[in-house]
């Protein structure tokens, strides 16, 4: 029945039933007015949904409303400035977000530390003390894309505004580990545990957020406590929040509770069997790649069809790149729908290997009808790939045909 | 009379005498409501100002609204990720902002470029076309810091906040001017010209928003459309801004409507003699040194007093370094009012020479009281002194002393 609770969750039961079955087990876990993606969609179809209050301090405009845990930002908003405004960032909840007391007394909020020589818990307070980093990363959905499978799975029809690039600040992991002794021996894996208060009637494994990753990548993640400047507001995970740079936003793990140092991956259900890659057909389980680190990817944002007419003439096609857990390389565009490429120029700061890159390339447009792509490459030599790979949930879409946009020129 | 409209023109008048001239030409001029900074401060102390209109979508817990044109980033409420969200950013405004439609209908915004060989005029619509460029900056008020000036110069009484690092995009300057064939021989100064509507009854050129810096500062100025990400607001200036980074803000004009190349200054009120770093006791005009591009210059952010009892033992001393025309090559920290330094740490991205970095001194506090400074060198060795260099309106305050913060420990 956790099923119902998340969009980004595989199900095996027919659809219809599916959503019948969430309606219920929503109502019954209390949880009236957080709907499914595909609950969600179908509403949205009949009427634009307002923000969620947890949610409605942000840009309406500039976002796409698919429910109350799910919004996702406009192609035609992405600026050209990097940073993602706060205001314009997607929001992908896996459970409601807990009461709002905690951001507004965020010091007191408290985490636990374990797997370590000399485990502990701090208060996000103590945490200000032992240390300040700040890092720019590409914040990204696992399913964002996944609106061009053409096997419609289920969740949020994302396109591409289920990521933004953000700053956080933060303490290092690893000066938070280096403190409590180091990690104990024979600990591949961190694992970091949500806040989240979970709905009652439920399993908790099977709604709990908590998700494992490398040991490794706590070299570069932090306890962050601020956003782009800001303390970390409760739609984003404030006042706490696991970030991993270079891994899919679910990795982040929000209103950290928890970060532990495990022999073994969580056995909880969005690790064991969600969030797989797994072949159209099969199952999701703990033998299916799980979705983790980044595939290089890249889109265009402007000019859009949406902007009116576009004369002919010069045009300046820009758009957004990046690499996971590489540095992204160069951009090829494309005004022919992938027949020929120029390399794109990078403008702007480069705020590191977990930032975007935005990208320009002039080109002369004539009257007709162009389709714009876009193909990054990375510093490992990975490219960005023309298809998508096919998966029941619609993971990762990195392919630039998807991302492709037609233009008509007058 | 035109002294009235602007807390940042010098005035001789004596105080009271100016300041009942204020209101009456204020009101004369159709700006009631449009008060002095002193008018301001005055009422500010009896009660809290609200935002005004144009900005009332800012943050107003971030800020502290001196008048309906200065609202100051409260040194509390700067973060540690670089870029100042535009919601905390302060505002300045010499004249009152345009109408609003003016942003509504943004493309539609004309500039007129001139002094060079086949001038013209551009739609912002037709200037996206023409180039892309993103440059980040640190944007400041030439009256920042003049709350600690002992000689009480007239304007607002600025500490910190009038100061801010921010993301501009648009076309550069430089590539505009190539496409009109080049600046015509002999016009030393790029003067840009703001697009307010000017009061009634007062000489234009003892009002009008113009500025002359060096022409060669068109190298890496921009005729920016977006901040942050998003289209300029009116509050900054949009639909349309030329950027000039590494100078003070008054120097990146507003609702710019025209852009010429010059064999002089211009003669505005504002450039001739306004701006100006007077001597103490004598008059503003062209013979004394105008104030243009920003002195080295930095400050703590936290701990602040403010946060609560500190308690005994280590903390983060963090806050912002920038150059001006020169980048930022380090910092020094000094909890005990300068007696002795240490050197601080950057943390963050480094977002190009015009943008401020990021500092952090890891320090042991002890019980009892501390002064805590930084004291930031440029590459070209320049270092922040210790005094401010007095003039009469209390420009390019970069005194660490001033800048430095008290703290109990306990």
């Amino acid at each position: 029945m956790n099923l119902t609770l998340s969009p980004d969750t595989p199900h095996s039961l027919p659809r219809r039933r599916l959503l019948t079955g969430s309606a219920s087990a929503l109502a019954a876990a209390g949880l009236a007015g957080w709907s499914t993606g595909a609950l969600a969609q179908t509403a949205a179809a009949a009427s634009p949904k307002p923000l969620p209050p947890y949610a409605e301090w942000k840009n309406a405009k500039a976002l796409i409303v698919h429910s109350n845990n799910t919004m996702e930002t406009r192609r035609a908003a992405y600026g050209t400035s990097v940073i993602t405004p706060s205001d314009q960032l997607y929001v992908r909840n896996n459970l409601p977000p807990p009461d709002a007391s905690i951001v507004a007394n965020a010091d007191a909020w408290v985490v636990a530390i374990d797997g370590v020589k000399n485990p502990r818990s701090f208060t996000v307070g103590e945490l200000k003390t032992m240390g300040l980093e700040t890092t720019t990363m590409v914040l990204q959905c696992s399913g964002n894309g996944r609106g061009w499978f053409p096997s419609k799975p289920s969740g949020t029809q994302w396109q591409v505004g289920a990521a933004g690039c953000v700053v956080w600040s933060g303490v290092s992991m690893r000066a938070v580990v280096d403190s409590l002794g180091g990690v104990v021996d024979g600990m591949p894996y961190m694992t970091g545990t949500g806040g989240e208060k979970l709905p009652e009637g439920l399993d908790p494994k099977t709604v709990i957020v908590e998700r494992s990753v490398a040991a490794e990548a706590m070299k570069d993640a932090l306890l962050a406590w601020e956003l782009n400047g800001e303390p970390i507001p409760l739609a984003h995970g404030g006042p706490l929040r696991l970030v991993v740079p270079g891994y899919t936003g679910v990795n982040s793990i929000k209103y950290v509770k928890q970060v532990a140092f495990t022999a073994k991956e969580s056995d909880a259900k969005i690790m064991a069997s969600s969030y797989r890659l797994t072949p159209l057909g099969e199952k999701g389980g703990p033998d299916k790649p799980s979705v983790q680190d980044m595939p290089v990817k890249s889109w265009i944002n402007s000019p859009l069809p949406e902007d009116g007419t576009l004369k002919a003439g010069v045009a300046q096609i820009s758009g957004v790149a990046f690499g996971g857990l590489h540095a992204v390389k160069g951009v090829e565009v494309s005004i022919d729908g992938g027949k020929s490429w120029k390399p794109a120029r990078f403008i702007g700061p480069d705020m590191g290997k977990y930032a975007w890159r935005q990208f320009v390339l002039q080109a002369d447009l004539s009257a007709g009808t162009h389709t714009l792509a876009s193909r990054a490459t990375d510093v490992a030599g990975n490219v960005q790939p023309e298809h998508r790979v096919e998966n029941v949930r619609g993971y990762n879409n990195t392919s630039w045909l998807d991302h492709s946009i037609k233009v008509t020129v007058a």
